[in-house]
């Protein structure tokens, strides 16, 4: 596997020499993204955007399988609406985007570039919900929304990022409640399944829970090099937008209820997630449910009578299956295979002279680079085998990942030490509730609380931190 | 045919009567969109984002099969960038929205909201673009963008509205001539069959060439009222923007060129073309391709034995081969005719107890209010059917209003008088290419040049205004 191979591969750094600078060569090398002269937005190129259009469908599949539909609001908030749910305010208005201009005139009043939706949801909520009968409101948006961050990552932290906001209205408590926890079922469901992705469950801290929510649930990744990668949050408002927005309904007894509201999102991180869960120093490894192509034929000795001919056949078979896609360049099949792999295609086929004569073809799966012997005549059935191979295998090795950087600590202690020896990861300890306890852990050792998770554990009776009577057991790690 | 019914038709106004009020009824009535207290932008409602998400569907197939690829750039542009090309900034400084502030810090250089991305894309081609194997760049994104109008209307003139925009870099002039007439074509194809419209496709004067473009084409077509909607246009630039830009590639004799770019957009206000093109005093009727619901049971006297049952079956068989519905709440049938019918649904079917007792339903067509009576097993054939005979009913109906308004004059009274006796409409009448002309004939008669229409006719050998000798035929129209 030649000198062009090698080539491509030295342009990237290794993921164990500089995590960071790893993540970036991959962005760019297989083609994600580009910079632009805006600093902190980006170009997502075909092939990144590919992977968000194949998430966007699956979702909205997902969305709508559960009553949901699309809408689109505009992408301005005028700072007076901002301003209406008090801790909504504070927490996004520092990082706002703010027009003052339209043409050569100045705005009369300020408005800025969509931060998150809540406030213009709760204005069209008002105007269209009157009676139980319009409950409840299960709506949705894919759009992009601005950040003004100071440090920027692509797909991690960028100023603009795309993203779905769900936000739907409830008559009752409890069933504002099932759906933000439907929804979070939902997106573990398709991290899970769909990216390969093992995460975590929980409820974030006081502390950590979005401007203006009475609950945020989340839902917590591992990646490769031990840090935390928030990957989706839904929110239970409770009442406190509708009361701040004034939106009240008649219910069956002709009386006037403010109804319960929640929010639910996850971003193109996800990418980001994917490229830091999978991936490998030869480049990307992508989930095949998201991967733009998931078979690539690869001719060998495609100058000889028949090769191209029977190549093409053999990927127009296969793109009856999956998504399939025949490189018929002059680059050399060693080029065209380092390509690939920094692509993360999840397989790759080879034909050539000899395997046509055998009734044959070699298929090797990307994260393992295992190859195998199929006959021409079966290729239908197995490359479903493999992705499916491939699914199953990335998430064991993610899965293991998590495990073996997963710590369990009694003390403070015993977190400097665990991450000490064994480097970044998830710990695992008892948390009192107490927010100064929260602060001091991350002071001290450097982790900070990621989530109390739905399955909880009992590791001690007492809080990690100050000794005093254990609450619930806290994930901490540091975080993307 | 019940006082239900009746009362909700009557609270739309008679587009006879006043077709604008009509027009701002239907979108309300048929829940397309809400206000919201941002001037000029508006919420975009489920059901009108699901006729978007069909068009976005429908056409990104199309554009797809014809090699584009998505991608998606920032929504910002920095004022610098916005002015390298010199007739672009003239078009549209004066109505963009200017970001002044990010968080509580004055930006050093202002940001606007993209108004179109030409600028946004040729810094990304020059950073990717170096060779005649780079060549050529195929690109699309759907976006949203901002464009501080003064007066505007519900999709036909928004502060920020919903569009794709493909912009294209080639080679050679003729490669990017060809892309931009391909484009053109399929524009064209969409309204005609899938929206069944009929356009009228042509080139802009000079006068209304877009900022920058060497020529602009577009497709006209005739709404109800008999004014003028551009339904879509794609752009020539010649390598003006690559000049501006400094972009530049390697030929294959490693000489360095300029490429040629395109290109080419359709948005929201397509939505509005279809309200105005095949709405009546009814309501909305939608053309079946792009249509939420195509086929809607409505049970009669539901609360019988047997009577839901039957009427899901039915519709459960319907989607297997269209978008069906039930609606099966309390209200009572006639209500539910008028709402399906203000929503423009293509097909009802009504399903009574005497019905399902002789194996039979009703089928009525919503533009033509025409029944017929289907045998049940015969259903999934009947409605494709019927659904082509709604398109084909629609269009004869759309391009006989564009015919009966169509004018040939030979002099600006023939204008004036046909216009009056017939009103509004498309004039066919010949100029001279002297844009004093073409502003004297706005001046007096009231309407514009729409376009140079690709078919051309002769009318006469002078112009229409000045006597002199004709260059070309030009549809002339008031527009919206």
């Amino acid at each position: 596997m030649a000198n062009n191979q090698k080539k491509m591969v030295d342009d990237i750094t290794s993921m164990d020499v500089d995590f960071a600078k790893w993540y970036t060569d991959v962005c760019k090398k297989a083609e994600l993204i580009e910079y632009t002269s805006i600093k902190g937005c980006m170009v997502i190129r075909p092939y990144g955007y590919a992977i968000w259009e194949n998430i966007q469908r699956i979702l909205d599949g997902m969305f709508k399988a559960t009553g949901h539909e699309n809408v689109c609001m505009p992408m301005f908030i005028p700072e007076s609406l901002l301003q209406k749910e008090a801790d909504h305010v504070e927490g996004f208005a520092p990082e706002c985007a703010w027009v003052t201009y339209g043409g050569n005139e100045k705005l009369e009043e300020r408005l800025c570039v969509r931060p998150t939706s809540e406030t213009l949801f709760c204005e069209h909520f008002k105007n269209i919900v009157h009676s139980h009968r319009d409950l409840p409101k299960l709506y949705n948006q894919w759009v992009s929304v601005v950040r003004w961050e100071k440090t920027t990552r692509p797909f991690l932290r960028s100023r603009e990022f795309l993203w779905q906001e769900g936000h739907t209205l409830h008559a009752t408590p409890e069933e504002a409640i099932e759906e933000t926890e439907k929804m979070l079922g939902i997106y573990t469901k398709f991290c899970q399944e769909d990216l390969a992705m093992p995460v975590i469950q929980g409820q974030k801290t006081e502390s950590d829970k979005f401007a203006g929510a009475e609950r945020t649930y989340c839902i917590e990744a591992l990646m490769h090099d031990g840090k935390a990668l928030q990957a989706g949050t839904s929110h239970y408002f409770g009442d406190g937008f509708a009361k701040a927005f004034d939106i009240q309904f008649a219910d069956k007894n002709n009386q006037l209820q403010y109804p319960h509201q929640t929010s639910w999102g996850v971003t193109t991180r996800l990418i980001g997630a994917i490229i830091m869960t999978h991936g490998d120093d030869n480049g990307l490894v992508l989930p095949p449910a998201v991967a733009p192509i998931q078979a690539i034929v690869i001719p060998v000795a495609q100058h000889k009578d028949g090769v191209l001919d029977a190549a093409n056949e053999l990927c127009d078979r296969l793109n009856k299956v999956c998504r399939a896609k025949i490189d018929d360049s002059n680059n050399t099949p060693g080029w065209k295979f380092a390509e690939y792999e920094m692509k993360g295609v999840p397989v790759r086929i080879e034909l050539g002279p000899r395997d046509i004569e055998a009734g044959q073809c070699v298929v090797v799966t990307r994260h393992n680079r295992e190859k195998t012997i199929v006959p021409l005549d079966k290729i239908e059935e197995v490359i479903l085998e493999k992705l499916e191979e491939v699914r199953k295998g990335i998430y064991e090795k993610a899965l293991e990942n998590r495990e073996r950087r997963t710590y369990i600590a009694h003390n403070m202690d015993e977190i400097i030490a665990d991450l000490e020896k064994n480097g970044d990861g998830f710990v695992k300890a008892m948390w009192c509730g107490d927010e100064a306890c929260e602060d001091k852990v991350k002071e001290v050792t450097g982790v900070g609380s990621r989530c109390i998770p739905l399955e909880q554990e009992h590791i001690d009776d007492k809080c990690v931190c100050c000794g005093k009577p254990a609450k619930c057991m806290v994930y901490w790690g540091k975080a993307y």
